[in-house]
């Protein structure tokens, strides 16, 4: 890695003219760096002339957070590279098309998707995703599938723990999900307005066990390999086309995990509507279609999954009488229980979302947070006896009685 | 690798006399290879006027099983190697010390340890070894909490889990522990008087159904650095000393799959005495020896793991209350269904004990089999339910009932 350096906009440009057959060669290239710039350099090449553009996105050795600097791998760019590869194996239409990775450099080069929106400001703006679901869902029940013990021969997964081992970026999961928002920790930023909800939740003990319990599954348990961070912002959407990108958090974990990120952003959303629909009934009918939302989440991706493993299981005891059922009824479990940490953390942890952190009333704000605390709440301490997606949208659905 | 070829008697020796410090200028190396020739070469290197001595213990690239050669990595030698250095760390005492690693040659040179037994067939004679379950407990608690997220930093030890990865020895488990014996696998190998015995259990749909969810912990849940092979044919004891050895199966696992495959093994004994021990008084009073043995070697376990919890946790969460008990309750039930797992391989599947295998009379050796076939399922079929080490007893005892 000693030749890498962090690009400046005009090699970006000459990077990008020198991949074959993706520019014209009278091509006038500009670039623009979009990325948030905490982690990555994101230059957006595009050629004005012939319409055709290009990502370029460049990991940075640090971190900044909290004004800070913290050294973090690039490896993360490999770890990404190799996830988009796998993840377009699988399901091609649901991931940008990635042309070069280059280890030296840490960059991706990748397809541009400026013609979709970022699916959390989408939500935020109240437009509907009609396909959303069902992409989701094939998104999920495929590379779960395909990357478990089910679906993948169980030696070449072995392989691809090894591969996808990433403790720098876990380890910003397991503090600032599953430790930080239960104690009393400098990296927690909350509205003051719930002081007393927040002191709560760090003196619950039966909710800290059920968390305890969600990290050690998080820890330990190398299901498939995920996407690791599978929020609304690493969704670019149209009404036509839904895009997964950023996984450079993936590692073999639980499936839940994912299936439960997408819900817990569809629900924080939920929540965060109490500021965006003014109008009441508007705002009834956006929640109303953000809860189907989650149910046909969860329907489109049980039903593919369970049609992928009738069709390509590897093991031969998974066909045993009860042990599908089971195995879902887990799944389900898992994913509601995750949905609850990842609620809870973007309320009291170190990094909100917009959905709910850019209500400028105080008051308000702390209304939607109130929501999404009691929400998150719930799903964690029932998340054990869960037996159908019904019960999730039921907690939802008392979560606005604050 | 491309410098490796099986050593000779000679070269053996010629090694051994390389290595500074252990004979004296003058030894008179005789060398003995004491392998069982199926997956390795066992040279031990002796000088009778020192008295000194060595193991050498080189993997072969194949291995020899049914009459078949199967092509099997020398990595495994590797893997033993570093997990045999790791234990040491841990448990200096309770395991062979480790001179040289050799990974061009496949080559670990070890202590010699021919003044102690197996513990298989010191079982088989009918001793007792009364330090036998505290040493063993304190070998697993140390061995299982310092290489799991309790008490490991936890970004290491995803590192040691990607350092211990080892697919084509667990793939020996995965089939002939979890599958195979549960199903009519050509790689079964019964005594023809349990076949009524057999075909039950490839019909037990609940028993499978307890089975495939063990076999999922096995595939998937990085807990631990597991020996992965813990028999009494994996343990050198006397009365005063002993020793783990052979951890070419170590990989990272349920925890109780260690320990169930302690418990499994003092019950394949326990099961087998119906033939070596003729007086039923004597009998009586080794199987009541071999189920205070499995009632000890759990406290010695559970009393340890917890004091060095309380001693050396890394993991915030992991005091939360409610949250030891639960984690050690389902220690006991893996550990409970595993050993149900090992019995049953071991009467039905390819790899048979001497405990069982060796007891010449068909009759009787068909009682002892029943015995731990009975005993096997009780302890799978039960596991989910367990809180205490009483009930493998009670499970053991009900088990003479054939």
């Amino acid at each position: 890695m000693s030749d890498y350096h962090a690009l400046n906009a005009k090699e970006a440009i000459d990077y990008a003219r020198s991949i074959e057959g993706i520019f014209p060669e009278d091509a006038e290239l500009s670039s623009r760096e979009i990325g948030d710039g905490n982690l990555n350099l994101v230059f957006h090449i595009s050629d004005p002339k012939s319409g055709k553009s290009l990502i370029l996105k460049q990991a940075l050795p640090y971190a900044k957070v909290v004004g800070e600097t913290w050294p973090l791998t690039i490896d993360r760019a490999r770890i990404e590279s190799e996830a988009l590869l796998l993840q377009s194996s699988l399901c091609p239409e649901l991931v940008p098309h990635v042309y070069i990775y280059d280890s030296v450099l840490a960059l991706t080069v990748m397809e541009d998707l400026s013609d979709h929106v970022i699916m959390r400001k989408g939500l935020i703006e109240g437009n509907e995703y009609p396909l959303f679901a069902e992409h989701i869902g094939h998104f999920l029940a495929h590379t779960l599938f395909y990357t478990s013990d089910l679906g993948l021969n169980q030696q070449q997964k072995k392989l691809r723990v090894q591969q996808f081992i990433n403790p720098e970026l876990c380890k910003i999961s397991e503090d600032l999900i599953f430790d930080h928002p239960y104690t009393n920790a400098e990296t927690n930023n909350f509205n003051p307005l719930i002081g007393n909800e927040v002191k709560q939740i760090w003196h619950n003990s039966k909710l800290q066990f059920e968390v305890a319990l969600l990290r050690e599954g998080f820890l330990t348990h190398a299901q498939a390999l995920l996407h690791g961070d599978l929020h609304t912002g690493s969704i670019f959407i149209t009404s036509r086309s839904t895009k997964v990108i950023d996984p450079e958090f993936a590692f073999y974990g639980p499936m839940g995990f994912d299936i439960g990120a997408v819900i817990a952003n569809l629900l924080l959303n939920y929540a965060g509507q109490e500021a965006w629909i003014a109008d009441e009934t508007a705002r009834i009918k956006f929640r109303e279609y953000l809860l189907q939302t989650v149910q046909d989440v969860w329907q489109h991706f049980s039903e593919q999954f369970l049609a992928l493993w009738q069709k390509d299981s590897v093991d031969r005891l998974s066909s045993v009488p009860g042990y599908r059922e089971n195995y879902m009824q887990r799944l389900l479990q898992d994913a509601m229980g995750y949905a609850g940490c990842k609620m809870i953390r973007r309320i009291i942890g170190l990094a909100p979302v917009a959905d709910i952190q850019s209500i400028n009333d105080p008051n308000i704000r702390a209304k939607a947070e109130r929501i999404a605390l009691s929400i998150g709440q719930a799903l964690i301490l029932q998340h054990r006896q869960a037996s159908s997606i019904d019960e999730i949208l039921e907690i939802a659905k008392r979560g606005l009685e604050q």
